[in-house]
């Protein structure tokens, strides 16, 4: 087995062309590259070739044992581990399980850092508000994850322009801006129109009234009149990191 | 007294033609065929000829009580008896007032077996995610309790392809498929492009933010390219599993 | 009848005391001080004296005949007539029947200017793009049609930062200003985090895809993070405009 | 550092000018005439200067610990303090630290009032129904906050319509006119007709069914046949005080 | 064939009985009583019967022809006919075809008058603007082909409020009151505190924006906080007349 | 003070004439017959006089104490008491405040019966299942509070049509009929094709997924098929059964 | 090639073996036995071996020229050929360049009717209302054209009960039962409730005001209380045919 | 003024310091460097500089002759220009205005060709169906104006999931992926399964029913289960290609 876990396939091919396998065979062997079922879950062994990353364990809707095992099963594969919306419970029961795994409560994440190469370059991270830092640090703590180095600006949200406007130059330091807002969500709007670099932008659930969870600030961010602005799901900081951190390491 | 529990109304009509029932006492002793009035219930003896099942009990927005003895009232009529939607107070009442029932709590469903002639096809239930196993146990169930064999393939969702694309023998050898998925809801489509089978799309409230509690995953369901494809309510796994016998029972 | 065409009540409780009228009699004239009821319109002559200004024309979902008959019944009473969307048909018939009138068709707005004592402060109308341009100058026409002088500053959206703040002591010197904006609707919260005088929004339906017809902008100023901001209705200049005039001259 | 708490950026252009600094440490001093980082928030020193009040803190998504470190963070700025939305635990914590603050459960804010001159005008708050009260007091104590002088008028909604007309006198001796409604928000259209001043609608959550947590009343009060009508988000009796103080000490 | 065009089932149970029909006939003949199949529409003849009146024609998604023909073939029973959304082209077949109809424009009504026993008593209906007239025509039109004497009153929307009030005697005398509004759909709420007879509210599509078709105002009449309302289907003028004919008849 | 609590206007007009009242005490006299500020709350002494019927206590968003305070405030004027949407808590407050009155915690509601003349007719309540039942008894037990007989027919929703045709015949018997359904909300449209009597709908709550909290209830009864149908608020059950009794008493 | 037009990968796979082909041209080959790329369209060869028919042509968004050049390259394949949703303009470009191709214009249609063994049983197709018929019709001539005998059922909503009651023979001898409807969507249920076999609801975009589109009819028949349904796209009268045989073709 | 059409800032600041110009006229100076006031717009000259690129186009909303005049006004300056949403009236002006400028109807697309370094990388640009090319085509002209070699892969949907799967290849060999979905959306999740670079989702208004003009495609790429995928608003493919060329030359 490899080192991400998986046989090549190619060994498969020539050893059915060498008639070491039956067609039948070779089908199945081919199979087993890429998956395996163990029960509840289907582990996806390929994810690593095809997208340069392992899976990560969303912990939503899933008990706190499910996690705990995901995690202890990935972790036993050598490399870092990364588990998002991971509640106390299930928190614990990973810490206990995982020596080295680290748990961020404001972030809801747990994770088990792994070796990765520095990226060359930096993430920015910018927040509207206060009560948007547990998003923003999902998506921080999971670009570190990757390998990344980031650059966090809080709390520089539309009402106080020049806030944002002091913080340009760090901005245009970054190959790649991710913006995390709720209310309006119209931070986007105005750093897409200061810098020249892709511009990812997460809403967030915070407010209230016709805040709708999180609906104004999605809604604003897909119409933003700025160019080079894209978004993710609301409050999904992980989603924002990942993406984040393809583009930097491009 | 048949064995469905109601009068034949055929006997009603002859017996008024012999004159031993007056015009209006005919039409009275019909309607007692079909159903019957016991307080806050009005029971539908005549469902088991007109639909080939008889009621099934759903325990949303009813009191533990009130399924109990729903429960005790259908079981006491020979037949298996099916109730869903049962929290763990309701499931302990029935399952000491019913020698047999057995629960399933991950699927909320209680359930006596009763007699059906076993099903010569078998229906698979297939998941998008871990996150979506307690509706899909609530399909695979209700298949179970109405006579089907039941083939599980679990968490194969559309982000790792060659998943799906690996158990699609499988698949094919399903008379009617279940597809369960929440998020985006896109497992469906492609199952529904590989299959020459009905295929029933069961959408769920899996998901966060603008998955909006399971109507992105119904909206891409609605939506789906493929042909051959029908959905049912989110979360709606019973529903799924009696089509799907219905069918498979043709 | 009073320069504003209506009987004063008080005559007619002097009247009736001084048993010049019946109860029965009083209580209808009374009435008639307040509104007329000609066909398919029920005058409000006592608006004028309710609310500081009479009656306005608003044009949608009206014949260009009734549109017509309502500007020449008030223009008769001697004052100034403003009608609002008002079409071209319509435009014509008013223009032909009432001499003085003016026809705006960007605004869609016809006018019989009447004499009203200029206020003493001006009032600003921002867009945030061209597009937003046809809202804006049916806020900015009501505004000047009651008395109001009106600074425009146009096409000043979020992207493009330094164009709002560029024009920052304009908006300091105006008493109201009127933000006019559609897509994303971020630019009343940065004006409402550069004045310190009241901000009326006004969402436009310019934007396409998720902008739906004006909802994002409309959202985005409900939940504006900046104070000091309302919201009128979609497209609605008239209201924006008539609002700040009635604030421009407390 | 001047009463608002910032130093004057026309200081550092003079120092600049006489090559007391160099031009980029003149871009910094700027910068930091502004605002500070003081790491989890960015104090928007300059706002007083800008917009005529200081920050005010909104307790929503925030710990306990968050609005207590705001809350004693502005006050040690020696004016007055508002915060809006604190729970039962947060206002423990700030009573605690910080003398002189009185909470007000229902309204759900915690002040410690500044010195200010009072305004010459009073602001009506009007209320349709007694489960209003909660939204109409945050609305009434922040005017109060501000220096206005509140005449509050309650219970007074379209069902019975001759309580508001009776209360017509009171209404327009305001300058300025807040009205709180739930339901279908239909007061604010009424007392719209009634008065020539400013009316800001604030719709209320307050209903069942297809009021959906407010979404009826803001349609109602958006869509007002009323002009001189504008709208803040749903339970927003803060925007709505904080706005009506700025119309009256104009 | 009855008067109302069918055969009375109880002579076809008396054939039977007396053994001049089988029973399969029987059900059959039975059958027959209610409702005819004449290709694209199945005639409903035994509505008359159960429900007081016979079918009216829904025009709208139909073609001029098949009203035409729906038309001819209900006036050839020699009754009167109701046709309701008929466009332009669709009302000058049917005015061809059958002499004695009259065509509404404005209402989009084409009828035919049948015989009726007029009622007792009076139903108003009340508009809150000029631009409800049409829907409002179409229930008033409704009222008077069911027998009905109608009092119109329009034009009293609540930004006017004593235009309503000065009303309230005529509304009083009424048995039943119909209020018809678009916008934000109030005038039912002012109207149900003044009456104690029963309000049937009819929500418009008139307003624009945030109107969104006809929902500002459907939600504002459901969550109406005045006891004694309902409501029906936006625009369907149709529905409210024939209930308040339903109740005026009782 | 009359029975119904209030002055009568016509006095005082009488006195004001005899010159006992000056101009403005009499407007001031008037007002104070039709309602009383008692803090929080605006009584409308006038409500019995102008609708027939008194004021009820709507318990939602109310405190225990206010509803306590409200209802042996009411109480206190000798007629009947009904309060709805009352939990447990402020239920016992005003049982142990208010002698005699009688609490139904499956429809919350709180009584304290009056004296009223009966009926003539009755008022069907219908409900398409069990979970419908408390809406339901909301209904029938505010119809038995104002005087008016009820029948209730329980569970016969239209999975099984044979279970209301059954009943069809006590349907027609009734002058008024209540349906009370949710998931698909299809059972009104089946009663108004059965009788010839008006029909309240009344959405509930009641499933789960799409049927989002009575929203698919509410848009099925507003587009039903059947005329003579109108709607009420989703759960108002309230509504429904005092718009019954006020036609019931016409 | 095949009859289906595809070349079989196994002799690919075959050739490999034998060295024929090398390793990469082995990939290519069996790529090409599953697709074509010819320009603006990649044709689905392989999809007649997966599901059991071929590609069929949606005319929605496409060009009448587009439609036309994909009729005639499937036709030419010696197969019937399909197209929904095409236009009068379309219509006429494929009757011109395909001989045998018939054009059903109120169903959108056009077809060009291939060989196909019939199936053993019917499919009834039932609608609610006449307006319900073009979507009706798509779905019965897709029946038609896959080789099913279809049994049209026409007008029997649910206001008129007795209509689709005495046609429940006639639905029981069917496999499948699609039932079309608008407005509310009730029928499916109520037909649910009468037979043993598959139901597939079509949710029609007929009806207006609340009815929005066929929003209420769908979320109708999603919560539909009868078991044994789902649902397909709102007037998606294809989807419903293809999946009724799909089903009775088993 | 430089090429990109502005005044460098710095130079204004040194005219300053060395007195030349006053303190209000350097502002004003500096004011100048960034924007400038024609009319109805603002044009921001110093967009390039910020964002590496000069103003665009948005047809949208503006009438034939504005577009016109914008493009002239930006081609004089000598850089390629580029305009979407062009219809074809204002596509003729331009073009007949504008020597060398092309139009592209089915992308709605003018531009004028400028000079640019070719981009290193590629970017592929992926639709789901024939129906999605023109928003593709706008997207994948908007890269081609930026300087970037484009990838098209057209018609490769879900519904045969083997037409992506063998295009893998060329997938991962661009530098970024677009991907346009209309229905429901689901392509985008199974390209981010397959590559490991960042992947660009358009929801296109393509589909009918429940697509309601392509929400359903955003929410389901919004949903995305795989990681690595953002967003951009219906039918924005301008927004696509803008940012996929901003990552793509990084």
């Amino acid at each position: 087995m490899s080192k991400e876990g998986r046989t090549d396939p190619r060994a498969v091919l020539e050893a059915y062309r060498a008639g070491r396998l039956s067609l039948e065979d070779a089908v199945s062997a081919v199979d087993g590259c890429y998956f395996q079922d163990i029960g509840h879950t289907t582990l996806d062994h390929d994810r690593h070739r095809r997208t340069g990353t392992g899976e990560v364990i969303y912990g939503g809707h899933k008990t706190p044992e499910q996690i705990r095992d995901a995690f202890v099963a990935l972790a036993a594969r050598g490399n870092g581990v990364l588990a998002t919306r991971v509640g106390l419970e299930a928190a614990a029961l990973v810490l206990e399980a995982v020596p080295g795994a680290e748990h961020h409560p404001n972030a809801r994440i747990v994770m088990l850092r792994g070796e990765r190469e520095p990226a060359a370059h930096t993430i920015a991270v910018v927040t509207a508000g206060t009560s948007d830092l547990p998003v923003a640090e999902e998506a921080a703590l999971t670009c570190e994850f990757l390998g990344n180095t980031v650059k966090r600006i809080s709390d520089v949200g539309v009402a106080g322009i020049h806030r944002i406007l002091s913080r340009a130059e760090e901005l245009r330091r970054a190959r790649v801006v991710i913006v995390v807002a709720g209310m309006e969500g119209a931070l986007p709007s105005v750093v897409g129109g200061l810098v020249d670099k892709p511009v990812i932008a997460v809403p967030t659930s915070v407010g209230y009234g016709a805040a709708f969870g999180g609906i104004a600030a999605l809604l604003g961010m897909l119409n933003s009149c700025a160019s080079g602005v894209s978004v993710v799901n609301i409050d999904n900081g992980f989603g924002a990191g990942f993406l984040a951190s393809r583009i930097n390491r491009l």
